[in-house]
């Protein structure tokens, strides 16, 4: 199990590959970003983004779950508080591959509560050579030793 | 339709409000976010959260939509690259009702394309008198007025 003592700063975290679907990622344009480039070929095409492309909150909840899957299911995570940066860098488009990662930025101890830690993590989904999303966000973990 | 210039430091939209419906908030957190205190209420009791809770992606996602509805779907819009702030100020739990906002931080015009604009946007979600949820980002809008 995963907790705060493991998550050492430079530490990489392979949290594998995703392809995205693309009826799923109508669906969640359908129900939660509902703009044009998001929904039809054409619009997009005409777009700066030049095609049918994912919402950026589709690629960040595709992100998540290979965080949930390859980290936090088996950790002492307790959540998170946010991010200080979530950078869409290039649109994502059906049937890519995403290779998604993170890395350890940062730990402390929290000062109120000595058993929890906070992690400062990069999260990054590459299309091969090409990153298309960073994500910098605070996790907070157990710590496997009491204080 | 809503245009660059008028988006202009200081102005507040009201992007309404939604209710979080418990069976969509499980379905997002099977798919996306499936960590104990998103799918089991006892799990969510346990947990630093207090409850069953929504995925913050869910929360984010929620916003969105409101955004698209009430700005987006009748302006310039040409999407984000991203934000640099997104922060989760307390959970979000079944049937709660948010009031969704927001509000023009700056705007300027793009130097390499003068016919695009980059308004940076402070997004909210409000429980009553408490803040649940805070997004800032840079949104590029069409230029009414071609320079």
């Amino acid at each position: 199990m995963i907790a705060y003592e493991d998550l050492t700063p430079g530490r990489v975290f392979d949290l594998g590959d995703v392809e995205v679907d693309r009826a799923e990622m109508l669906a969640f344009a359908e129900r939660f970003d509902p703009q044009p480039f998001h929904l039809d070929e054409e619009a997009g095409r005409n777009s700066v983004l030049g095609g049918l492309c994912a919402s950026g909150w589709f690629t960040a909840s595709l992100w998540m779950r290979g965080y949930v899957d390859h980290v936090v299911a088996d950790s002492t995570s307790q959540g998170s508080p946010g991010g200080n940066e979530l950078a869409w860098l290039a649109p994502v488009f059906p049937g890519d591959v995403l290779q998604l990662k993170m890395e350890v930025n940062s730990q402390r101890r929290s000062q109120s509560k000595p058993n929890l830690g906070l992690v400062e993590i990069t999260g990054t989904a590459d299309r091969g050579e090409e990153r298309v999303m960073r994500f910098t966000f605070v996790a907070l973990f157990g710590t496997r030793e009491q204080p």
